[in-house]
């Protein structure tokens, strides 16, 4: 069967390697749905080009005639579309709460990452795309790329604790979206997927539940996030 | 209309100050969902007295015939039992997600929160709970109760930064649960106005939408967080 579904997602130099955390949110969102999609990853400076410029940035999922941008934006549009299939939020408390989870994930996680991460990233890049990342990416956080990991090992040490609130919910169920998990689990994945695939560290604690579960998302459906594997 | 609904709560000397975040998040809980009933604060070394030992922390809540403790399970009972009043989860992905929120809560707000008004509490106290809480808040912390507030101006001064992943949320949606509010609200103003009765500090930045949000929940309910005022 040919799908008519195409996700556009984001790459450096290595086609095979898409690495963006959003990106993430939403192949396993469709996993999820069990919905059949073509990956197109593309380099940062191809993304403004695609689909006649629809969005500056990716996920952009293509689904028949419709074009929807932003992970989160894509799950509720997944949610509404194919209702008979498994729900990612469970519910409308549960949509209102993966929210949350997102704006943790975004405000604590992501920046961490960044300061981890930020120079393995643009050296996956091609020019120019690390041209436009070095800019783009000194500008948003008002310093060169080098200054941002200059406490890069202390930031690695540092960054077990952040996963404390996940680490106690695994004493009370398996999953953020409970027995089974749901975008909410996909949103915090993404964000680790993220630093795994561009850096190759592991930033769990020792014996951390944290690990298991991200080892069991790694695993979920065929083990997609096990396609790309850590740098 | 006498009620036979109980909820045993906690207090210092001033038994109209309970300041409990646990029994904050009940009292909340159960206007929610519309339900009557009468709070007694106790003082720390009261509560293993009542009904019979039944728990060693409060909240507890006598309803009729049934007793719970712990303010999640109660919240979790309260839906089950009163299914035709506002639910506080809307949904199996809002229960498994405020379980998120709640460890958020415990492992961030909760540890800054003592580091900042553990003395304060303990000034509110008659002997013996004096004694109580020092010797256990001592062991649990591993230091004297100084100690651990040693470093309180920055704790405060650090305060608003832990609130970002609400601040950000708030930029898409008036409350954790969505259009209104949820037991994963009253999870995070239970903490917040823990350490508005412990303390009276604005915790909150400058022009802070989370002290918007806040001051809602204060009014939620004929304003009944207003009732007990900042220290």
């Amino acid at each position: 069967m040919t799908t008519s579904r195409t996700l556009y997602s984001l790459c450096g130099s290595d086609t095979s390697r898409p690495f963006s955390p959003h990106c993430w949110k939403t192949v396993l969102s469709l996993a999820h749905k069990g919905l059949d999609f073509e990956e197109r990853p593309l380099p940062f400076t191809v993304i403004p080009t695609v689909e006649d410029g629809f969005s500056k940035t990716v996920p952009i999922l293509r689904d028949g005639d419709e074009l929807v941008s932003d992970s989160f934006e894509i799950a509720l549009y997944l949610d509404e579309t194919y209702p008979e299939r498994p729900s990612l939020f469970n519910g409308e408390g549960g949509k209102a709460m993966a929210r949350f989870v997102e704006s943790w994930s975004q405000t604590v996680l992501h920046p961490a990452i960044v300061r981890i991460a930020v120079l393995d990233i643009h050296n996956m890049l091609d020019e120019p795309d690390r041209h436009y990342f070095r800019d783009s990416r000194t500008k948003a956080l008002g310093r060169p790329l080098e200054d941002v990991v200059a406490n890069r090992e202390a930031e690695i040490a540092a960054f077990p604790a952040l996963l404390a609130p996940i680490r106690r919910m695994l004493s009370f169920q398996p999953f953020i979206g409970g027995t089974s998990p749901l975008f909410a689990d996909y949103i915090v994945f993404g964000a680790l997927q993220w630093a795994r695939i561009t850096t190759g560290l592991d930033l769990f604690a020792d014996n951390d539940p944290v690990r298991d579960w991200f080892e069991g998302c790694l695993d979920l459906y065929d083990a997609r996030g096990r396609s790309v594997t850590a740098a």
